[in-house]
């Protein structure tokens, strides 16, 4: 075989896809795993045994349901709206790439602030978007008329806007969301994955604003990342089309049963939620104390800081003791920038001793 | 609120969207089901334990790897391949449409066969793709002069061919599958979700046509279409582009565990693809003993017949008597097609019976 074929192969992937470098994540194995904002809490053994007991029961040959309504009509009830505003999907990320599948052809304009969320320029540019980039201001904070103005723009088809914002813990009120979509012709999907930690949500906004679409994940607050759920809300009318491009029998009978029992779980996600908003604090609070380290406030399960040493230093040091957290300093903006999930208490603990372990190391080694 | 803003919101959709009616299914419940080419042996109970056993033990609020190395690894060495050849998805669908959106931008060429599976028309029409159509011979069979003729258009990206084909169960072959993508410069999908039933596969060719993609599901001979899994086997430089476009995290942590004990069961595979294998022949010979009565060879776990008298009468005839099969009508070429999933022998035979009853009823009342 020579070399030409198999090179002429992947000339069929688009030049775009192919200048991507893809979303990966090295991950080395740390007993303090504080890098993909999870839930420190597993889902309940008895609830676990729940799922699975009814699981057990069912047919695994058999597709699930055409349409899940079951499920659809618990989390619509839960925003007091009927099953036919609701899509589930693997993940909110599903949902949020059936949103570009439906609306994004070839040049098509979308409107991302920056520093956000990564696989949405990555799913744009797969559709063949126009990117426009709007970034948050030097506080990370969303600037909304700048927003406002590149959102207006006739040939804008989609505004994504993710609040709490990953990796920045900042928030868009739901004030200035509302504005965005009175001026764009295009959607607004509003990325709620970290809602639960902030308290604000746009869902309300659906009644007045029938482009606004709203995504929700099981991965954080609900504390099952490893299920792969998600769900979006919108006007019904939007929903329709929406579903139309999303796969037949998308997720799974075992995704299906958890997220029915899940989603009834009120009590326990706002106990939860709870604990980490104080430990939020409780962190940020001793990172504020720290020389050399500047965290920002965050509405989310997670905190943005930046550090006068270099990131790679800090990074690997708290590696080399056992504690992952997320280096980003390759977003926009944030050259300077780590964050770390709230998890445990202890394991807050664990990441707030090492930080200072490792700054103090450096320290002394530059005084060398 | 007035009409016109919920109006716009839907206009952010794509025409070709807005103007798709969407897959759907109408699902009357039957004690009989033999409508979806379902498996109609469930998972082994004790192998649904093992699983559930081991999801039990798992965190289900971690997100699974961020490769799922050891599901891949397991599926590759099925094939004598690496785990870089293989990707994982939830159902094949998911792969077939991360080829798409790898390889089609609008207005580029999509060549497929007609009548095929609905999904592929529908995954082209999202991305906007110049569908080109190849209708099947009289007999069913491909006709590969002129796919090979379509496919050579320097213009086109993508081929895609179902085999066993669903709904007509018929079969291209390896040497004619290798003649189109010799002539193509376009990549050249074959989806065996059927493969187990027809015993004849192109996997062997992705070493010398480095422009050939395998699909495969989880979901038919496998016998867990409610755990929605497939995978993908294709030349390694390929299958990195194609994961790019693929959502990471994709697949739940039980189906991964589910996945990688299902591939090792090649002996219970084995065993009940003969028996539907076996029992498809029976159908078949029945089917051809019935006047007025057409059922065409097939290489999969089903049947496609065509009748004399109008499908819908049979069709619904059969549902009244409480055996659901798969009205395909609409198709292209199948005006009076219907398909019938291959069951267990009583399901089968439930399905013959009813059908000559529903036959001699109509043929009463016609004479009336």
């Amino acid at each position: 075989m020579d070399e030409k074929p198999r090179n002429a192969a992947v000339r069929s992937v688009k030049a775009a896809v192919r200048a991507m470098s893809g979303y990966t994540l090295v991950q080395p194995d740390c007993p303090v795993k504080l890098n993909q904002n999870e839930c420190p809490f597993d889902v309940p053994e008895d609830l676990k045994r729940e799922i699975v007991d009814e699981a057990l029961a069912a047919n695994w040959g058999r597709y699930p349901g055409f349409v899940p309504g079951e499920v659809k009509e618990s989390i619509g009830k839960r925003h007091g709206l009927g099953p036919g505003y609701v899509l589930i999907g693997n993940g909110s990320n599903e949902l949020i790439q059936a949103v570009f599948q439906a609306t994004i052809a070839t040049g098509d304009r979308v409107v991302l602030p920056a520093p956000t969320f990564t696989l949405y320029a990555l799913m744009g540019r797969i559709a063949g978007a126009d990117i426009r980039t709007v970034y948050l201001k030097a506080d990370m904070s969303f600037d909304v008329d700048r927003l406002v103005e590149e959102s207006a723009h006739p040939e804008v088809r989609l505004v994504v806007l993710c609040s709490p914002n990953n990796p920045t813990g900042s928030m868009i009120s739901p004030a200035d969301t509302a504005r965005i979509a009175e001026e764009t012709d295009g959607l607004v999907v509003v990325d709620e994955a970290y809602y639960e930690f902030g308290g604000v949500s746009c869902v309300e906004l659906i009644s007045d604003y029938p482009n606004i679409v709203i995504t929700r994940t099981f991965s954080k607050a609900l504390g099952a990342a490893g299920l792969r759920l998600g769900y979006l809300v919108a006007d019904q009318a939007l929903t329709r089309e929406i579903e139309k491009v999303e796969l037949p029998y998308n997720v799974n009978i075992i995704s299906l049963i958890a997220a029915r029992k899940l989603i009834a779980q009120e009590t326990l996600i706002e106990e939860r939620a709870a604990i980490i908003q104080s430990e939020r604090q409780r962190v940020f609070q001793a990172l504020l104390n720290l020389p050399g380290i500047r965290p920002y406030p965050s509405h989310a399960n997670f905190v943005l800081f930046e550090a006068e040493r270099p990131v790679d230093e800090i990074f690997h040091g708290l590696i080399d003791r056992g504690v992952l957290i997320r280096d980003v300093s390759r977003y926009p903006m944030l050259e300077r920038g780590m964050r770390v999930t709230i998890g445990l208490p202890e394991e807050n603990d664990a990441f707030l001793t090492t930080l200072r372990d490792v700054l103090a190391d450096q320290g002394r080694e530059s005084a060398n």
